[in-house]
Protein backbone atom coordinates (compact mmCIF):
# COMPACT_ATOMS: atom_id res chain seq x y z
CA UNK A 1 0.00 0.00 0.00
CA UNK A 2 1.44 3.69 -0.91
CA UNK A 3 2.35 6.10 2.03
CA UNK A 4 -0.90 8.25 3.15
CA UNK A 5 1.06 11.47 1.08
CA UNK A 6 1.35 9.16 -1.80
CA UNK A 7 -1.98 8.37 -1.64
CA UNK A 8 -3.39 12.07 -0.61
CA UNK A 9 -1.13 13.82 -3.55
CA UNK A 10 -2.04 11.43 -6.37
CA UNK A 11 -5.52 10.43 -6.07
CA UNK A 12 -7.23 11.30 -9.02
CA UNK A 13 -11.49 11.64 -9.43
CA UNK A 14 -12.92 8.64 -11.17
CA UNK A 15 -15.67 9.06 -13.47
CA UNK A 16 -15.60 5.41 -15.29
CA UNK A 17 -16.11 2.63 -13.69
CA UNK A 18 -16.22 -1.51 -14.01
CA UNK A 19 -19.56 -2.71 -12.90
CA UNK A 20 -17.57 -5.42 -10.54
CA UNK A 21 -18.58 -5.03 -7.12
CA UNK A 22 -15.52 -4.31 -4.71
CA UNK A 23 -14.87 -6.89 -1.98
CA UNK A 24 -16.89 -6.27 1.31
CA UNK A 25 -13.89 -5.93 3.04
CA UNK A 26 -12.77 -3.46 0.79
CA UNK A 27 -16.09 -1.16 1.48
CA UNK A 28 -15.76 -2.30 5.23
CA UNK A 29 -12.18 -0.55 5.05
CA UNK A 30 -13.44 2.59 3.44
CA UNK A 31 -16.38 2.93 6.11
CA UNK A 32 -14.42 2.74 8.88
CA UNK A 33 -11.86 5.36 7.36
CA UNK A 34 -14.69 7.53 7.12
CA UNK A 35 -16.54 7.07 10.80
CA UNK A 36 -12.77 7.89 12.37
CA UNK A 37 -13.16 11.43 10.28
CA UNK A 38 -12.43 14.30 13.21
CA UNK A 39 -15.71 16.14 13.63
CA UNK A 40 -16.60 19.33 16.01
CA UNK A 41 -16.51 18.48 19.82
CA UNK A 42 -16.48 15.08 18.48
CA UNK A 43 -20.21 15.25 18.28
CA UNK A 44 -19.41 12.68 15.22
CA UNK A 45 -22.87 14.51 13.79
CA UNK A 46 -22.28 12.62 9.91
CA UNK A 47 -23.78 9.33 9.46
CA UNK A 48 -22.93 6.77 6.43
CA UNK A 49 -25.64 4.56 4.20
CA UNK A 50 -23.73 2.35 2.26
CA UNK A 51 -25.62 1.41 -0.83
CA UNK A 52 -24.70 -1.82 -2.95
CA UNK A 53 -28.13 -2.76 -3.60
CA UNK A 54 -28.60 -2.35 -7.54
CA UNK A 55 -32.44 -1.21 -7.35
CA UNK A 56 -31.35 1.29 -4.78
CA UNK A 57 -28.34 2.37 -6.39
CA UNK A 58 -30.10 2.97 -10.12
CA UNK A 59 -33.06 4.81 -8.04
CA UNK A 60 -30.81 7.46 -6.39
CA UNK A 61 -28.84 7.88 -9.67
CA UNK A 62 -31.92 8.70 -11.47
CA UNK A 63 -33.14 11.10 -8.53
CA UNK A 64 -29.73 12.58 -9.23
CA UNK A 65 -30.21 12.93 -12.44
CA UNK A 66 -33.17 14.30 -12.33
CA UNK A 67 -31.98 17.26 -10.03
CA UNK A 68 -29.35 17.96 -12.87
CA UNK A 69 -31.83 18.11 -15.19
CA UNK A 70 -30.99 15.17 -16.90
CA UNK A 71 -33.17 12.11 -17.97
CA UNK A 72 -33.08 8.35 -16.95
CA UNK A 73 -30.44 8.02 -19.62
CA UNK A 74 -27.71 9.65 -18.15
CA UNK A 75 -25.97 8.06 -14.73
CA UNK A 76 -24.55 10.70 -12.81
CA UNK A 77 -22.63 8.08 -10.55
CA UNK A 78 -20.76 6.93 -13.77
CA UNK A 79 -21.44 3.40 -13.13
CA UNK A 80 -20.16 2.84 -9.97
CA UNK A 81 -21.81 -0.09 -8.06
CA UNK A 82 -20.90 1.21 -4.82
CA UNK A 83 -22.99 4.50 -3.33
CA UNK A 84 -21.58 5.98 0.50
CA UNK A 85 -23.85 8.67 1.10
CA UNK A 86 -23.44 10.96 3.86
CA UNK A 87 -25.23 12.77 5.68
CA UNK A 88 -25.22 15.37 8.70
CA UNK A 89 -27.05 16.24 11.71
CA UNK A 90 -28.16 20.32 10.95
CA UNK A 91 -28.35 20.85 14.58
CA UNK A 92 -24.62 20.54 15.16
CA UNK A 93 -23.26 23.91 13.95
CA UNK A 94 -20.07 22.01 12.66
CA UNK A 95 -22.49 19.38 10.19
CA UNK A 96 -21.33 20.85 6.97
CA UNK A 97 -17.62 20.62 7.95
CA UNK A 98 -18.07 17.16 9.63
CA UNK A 99 -19.53 15.76 6.64
CA UNK A 100 -17.04 16.77 4.42
CA UNK A 101 -14.19 15.02 6.23
CA UNK A 102 -16.06 12.35 6.50
CA UNK A 103 -16.08 12.42 2.44
CA UNK A 104 -12.66 13.31 2.11
CA UNK A 105 -12.07 10.62 4.20
CA UNK A 106 -13.78 8.21 1.88
CA UNK A 107 -12.25 9.47 -0.82
CA UNK A 108 -8.77 8.98 -0.09
CA UNK A 109 -9.16 5.48 1.67
CA UNK A 110 -10.61 4.03 -1.73
CA UNK A 111 -7.67 5.30 -3.46
CA UNK A 112 -5.65 3.43 -0.49
CA UNK A 113 -7.15 0.00 -1.19
CA UNK A 114 -6.72 0.25 -4.86
CA UNK A 115 -10.55 1.90 -5.98
CA UNK A 116 -11.37 4.12 -7.64
CA UNK A 117 -14.04 7.10 -6.16
CA UNK A 118 -16.34 10.36 -6.90
CA UNK A 119 -17.94 13.09 -5.29
CA UNK A 120 -21.26 13.60 -6.55
CA UNK A 121 -22.98 16.28 -4.79
CA UNK A 122 -26.74 17.33 -4.98
CA UNK A 123 -27.60 14.69 -1.69
CA UNK A 124 -28.48 17.75 0.22
CA UNK A 125 -31.57 18.81 -2.84
CA UNK A 126 -32.03 14.63 -3.13
CA UNK A 127 -32.63 14.32 0.74
CA UNK A 128 -35.15 17.39 0.91
CA UNK A 129 -37.86 15.09 -0.96
CA UNK A 130 -40.07 12.92 0.06
CA UNK A 131 -38.69 9.64 -1.25
CA UNK A 132 -35.47 9.85 0.01
CA UNK A 133 -36.90 10.92 3.76
CA UNK A 134 -39.15 7.60 3.39
CA UNK A 135 -35.75 5.84 2.76
CA UNK A 136 -34.39 7.04 6.21
CA UNK A 137 -37.49 6.13 7.63
CA UNK A 138 -37.35 2.86 6.60
CA UNK A 139 -33.56 2.47 8.04
CA UNK A 140 -35.05 3.92 11.05
CA UNK A 141 -32.91 7.31 11.07
CA UNK A 142 -35.24 9.88 12.81
CA UNK A 143 -33.42 13.41 13.12
CA UNK A 144 -32.53 15.87 11.05
CA UNK A 145 -30.39 15.13 8.16
CA UNK A 146 -28.78 17.13 5.67
CA UNK A 147 -27.13 15.40 2.28
CA UNK A 148 -23.50 16.17 2.49
CA UNK A 149 -22.78 13.82 -0.84
CA UNK A 150 -22.48 10.97 -1.95
CA UNK A 151 -19.07 8.68 -2.34
CA UNK A 152 -19.11 6.62 -5.17
CA UNK A 153 -16.76 3.98 -5.41
CA UNK A 154 -15.55 0.94 -7.45
CA UNK A 155 -12.79 -0.22 -9.49
CA UNK A 156 -11.65 2.55 -12.00
CA UNK A 157 -11.43 1.12 -15.94
CA UNK A 158 -8.53 3.16 -16.50
CA UNK A 159 -5.61 3.71 -14.21
CA UNK A 160 -4.60 7.26 -13.56
CA UNK A 161 -2.64 8.71 -11.30
CA UNK A 162 -0.45 11.37 -12.64
CA UNK A 163 -0.71 14.42 -10.36
CA UNK A 164 -1.92 17.42 -11.88
CA UNK A 165 -0.58 21.03 -11.52
CA UNK A 166 -2.21 22.96 -9.05
CA UNK A 167 -3.07 26.59 -9.27
CA UNK A 168 -1.03 29.40 -9.08
CA UNK A 169 -0.86 31.43 -5.39
CA UNK A 170 -2.54 28.12 -3.65
CA UNK A 171 -0.41 28.88 -0.94
CA UNK A 172 1.20 32.25 0.88
CA UNK A 173 3.85 32.28 4.08
CA UNK A 174 3.79 34.27 7.16
CA UNK A 175 7.53 33.36 8.17
CA UNK B 1 5.40 5.63 7.87
CA UNK B 2 2.19 3.52 8.59
CA UNK B 3 -0.62 2.83 5.89
CA UNK B 4 -2.99 5.22 4.85
CA UNK B 5 -6.03 3.57 6.59
CA UNK B 6 -4.40 3.14 9.74
CA UNK B 7 -3.53 6.95 9.82
CA UNK B 8 -7.13 7.71 8.93
CA UNK B 9 -8.35 5.60 11.82
CA UNK B 10 -5.88 6.10 14.33
CA UNK B 11 -5.49 9.84 13.65
CA UNK B 12 -6.10 11.43 17.29
CA UNK B 13 -6.98 15.60 17.70
CA UNK B 14 -3.81 16.86 19.64
CA UNK B 15 -4.34 19.63 22.05
CA UNK B 16 -1.14 19.99 23.71
CA UNK B 17 1.92 21.02 21.39
CA UNK B 18 5.38 21.26 22.43
CA UNK B 19 6.56 24.75 21.02
CA UNK B 20 9.41 23.25 19.10
CA UNK B 21 8.96 24.49 15.49
CA UNK B 22 8.46 21.22 12.84
CA UNK B 23 10.84 20.46 10.20
CA UNK B 24 10.13 22.97 6.67
CA UNK B 25 10.19 20.12 5.28
CA UNK B 26 7.27 18.32 6.89
CA UNK B 27 5.46 21.99 7.01
CA UNK B 28 5.96 21.36 2.71
CA UNK B 29 4.42 18.42 2.88
CA UNK B 30 1.52 18.47 4.71
CA UNK B 31 0.48 21.30 2.79
CA UNK B 32 0.97 20.02 -0.49
CA UNK B 33 -1.14 16.79 0.50
CA UNK B 34 -3.61 20.09 1.70
CA UNK B 35 -3.80 21.10 -2.30
CA UNK B 36 -4.14 18.05 -3.62
CA UNK B 37 -7.45 17.86 -1.80
CA UNK B 38 -10.18 17.50 -4.47
CA UNK B 39 -12.61 20.05 -5.31
CA UNK B 40 -15.75 20.86 -6.93
CA UNK B 41 -15.10 20.73 -10.76
CA UNK B 42 -11.40 21.01 -9.81
CA UNK B 43 -11.67 24.67 -8.91
CA UNK B 44 -9.06 24.66 -6.28
CA UNK B 45 -11.83 27.20 -4.61
CA UNK B 46 -9.28 27.51 -1.43
CA UNK B 47 -6.25 28.87 -0.47
CA UNK B 48 -3.94 28.27 2.39
CA UNK B 49 -1.99 30.32 4.39
CA UNK B 50 1.35 29.21 6.47
CA UNK B 51 1.71 30.99 9.32
CA UNK B 52 4.99 30.52 11.58
CA UNK B 53 5.77 33.96 12.82
CA UNK B 54 5.20 34.00 16.31
CA UNK B 55 4.05 37.43 16.48
CA UNK B 56 0.93 36.71 13.60
CA UNK B 57 0.32 33.37 15.32
CA UNK B 58 -0.19 35.16 18.70
CA UNK B 59 -2.44 38.13 17.03
CA UNK B 60 -4.38 35.08 15.43
CA UNK B 61 -4.59 33.56 18.69
CA UNK B 62 -5.55 36.25 20.26
CA UNK B 63 -8.01 37.59 17.86
CA UNK B 64 -9.91 33.96 18.21
CA UNK B 65 -9.85 33.77 21.71
CA UNK B 66 -11.48 37.18 21.46
CA UNK B 67 -14.15 35.90 19.36
CA UNK B 68 -14.83 32.84 21.54
CA UNK B 69 -15.11 35.48 24.50
CA UNK B 70 -11.91 34.77 26.21
CA UNK B 71 -9.17 36.69 27.24
CA UNK B 72 -5.81 37.28 25.58
CA UNK B 73 -4.10 34.74 28.64
CA UNK B 74 -5.72 31.89 26.77
CA UNK B 75 -4.46 30.32 23.78
CA UNK B 76 -7.24 28.60 21.46
CA UNK B 77 -4.19 27.28 19.25
CA UNK B 78 -2.88 25.12 22.46
CA UNK B 79 0.77 26.22 22.01
CA UNK B 80 0.87 24.99 18.17
CA UNK B 81 3.49 26.81 16.43
CA UNK B 82 2.24 26.17 13.06
CA UNK B 83 -1.44 27.39 11.98
CA UNK B 84 -2.53 26.53 8.56
CA UNK B 85 -5.15 28.74 7.77
CA UNK B 86 -7.63 27.39 4.91
CA UNK B 87 -9.82 29.79 2.96
CA UNK B 88 -12.38 29.38 0.29
CA UNK B 89 -13.74 31.74 -2.24
CA UNK B 90 -17.47 32.14 -1.99
CA UNK B 91 -18.44 32.53 -5.54
CA UNK B 92 -17.72 28.93 -6.16
CA UNK B 93 -20.70 26.79 -4.87
CA UNK B 94 -18.73 24.10 -3.00
CA UNK B 95 -16.59 26.49 -1.29
CA UNK B 96 -17.34 25.10 2.11
CA UNK B 97 -17.00 21.76 0.90
CA UNK B 98 -13.97 22.17 -0.79
CA UNK B 99 -12.33 24.11 2.04
CA UNK B 100 -13.16 20.77 4.25
CA UNK B 101 -11.32 18.83 2.25
CA UNK B 102 -8.32 20.79 2.21
CA UNK B 103 -8.67 20.99 6.19
CA UNK B 104 -8.96 17.25 6.08
CA UNK B 105 -6.10 16.62 4.08
CA UNK B 106 -3.85 18.88 6.33
CA UNK B 107 -4.95 17.25 9.28
CA UNK B 108 -4.27 13.63 7.86
CA UNK B 109 -0.99 14.17 6.43
CA UNK B 110 0.22 16.29 9.84
CA UNK B 111 -0.12 12.86 11.42
CA UNK B 112 1.24 11.14 8.99
CA UNK B 113 4.73 12.65 9.25
CA UNK B 114 4.84 12.27 12.96
CA UNK B 115 3.28 15.73 13.76
CA UNK B 116 -0.17 16.42 15.84
CA UNK B 117 -2.45 18.70 14.42
CA UNK B 118 -6.44 20.08 15.38
CA UNK B 119 -9.47 21.96 13.73
CA UNK B 120 -9.50 24.92 15.00
CA UNK B 121 -12.78 27.16 13.99
CA UNK B 122 -13.94 30.73 14.29
CA UNK B 123 -11.60 31.32 10.63
CA UNK B 124 -14.87 32.60 9.41
CA UNK B 125 -15.72 34.98 11.61
CA UNK B 126 -12.01 36.13 12.53
CA UNK B 127 -11.51 36.79 8.71
CA UNK B 128 -14.85 39.01 8.72
CA UNK B 129 -12.75 41.71 10.41
CA UNK B 130 -10.96 44.99 8.94
CA UNK B 131 -7.85 43.49 10.62
CA UNK B 132 -7.86 40.35 8.80
CA UNK B 133 -9.02 41.48 5.65
CA UNK B 134 -5.32 43.92 5.84
CA UNK B 135 -3.37 40.89 6.26
CA UNK B 136 -5.37 39.46 3.22
CA UNK B 137 -4.10 42.03 1.38
CA UNK B 138 -1.06 42.39 2.61
CA UNK B 139 -0.01 38.90 0.60
CA UNK B 140 -1.97 40.47 -2.53
CA UNK B 141 -5.09 37.93 -2.07
CA UNK B 142 -8.16 39.68 -3.68
CA UNK B 143 -11.23 38.22 -3.98
CA UNK B 144 -14.19 37.14 -1.93
CA UNK B 145 -12.56 34.71 0.65
CA UNK B 146 -14.17 32.90 3.95
CA UNK B 147 -11.95 31.66 6.38
CA UNK B 148 -12.78 27.56 6.80
CA UNK B 149 -10.38 26.44 9.18
CA UNK B 150 -7.19 26.76 11.38
CA UNK B 151 -4.92 23.90 11.02
CA UNK B 152 -2.92 24.01 14.00
CA UNK B 153 0.10 21.92 14.04
CA UNK B 154 3.23 20.92 16.09
CA UNK B 155 5.12 18.27 17.49
CA UNK B 156 2.71 16.32 20.69
CA UNK B 157 3.51 16.68 24.15
CA UNK B 158 1.80 13.29 24.84
CA UNK B 159 1.20 10.54 21.99
CA UNK B 160 -2.13 9.17 21.85
CA UNK B 161 -3.37 7.08 18.94
CA UNK B 162 -5.97 4.52 20.32
CA UNK B 163 -8.49 4.97 18.79
CA UNK B 164 -11.74 6.05 20.47
CA UNK B 165 -15.14 4.43 20.17
CA UNK B 166 -17.61 5.28 17.46
CA UNK B 167 -21.21 6.35 17.90
CA UNK B 168 -23.51 3.75 17.67
CA UNK B 169 -25.64 3.72 14.15
CA UNK B 170 -22.88 5.75 12.52
CA UNK B 171 -23.36 3.14 9.60
CA UNK B 172 -26.73 1.86 7.78
CA UNK B 173 -26.81 -0.55 5.00
CA UNK B 174 -28.73 -1.11 2.32
CA UNK B 175 -27.60 -3.96 0.22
Amino acid sequence: MKNPLEIMTNRRTTRDFLPDMPEREKIEKIIEAGTYAPTGRNKQSPIIISVTNRKMRDKLSEMNSKIMGKGSDFDPFYGAPVVLIVLADKNVNTYIYDGSLVMGNLLNAAEAVGLGACWIHRAKEEFETEECKEILKSLGITGDYEGIGHCVIGYKRNENSEKTPRKKNYVYYID
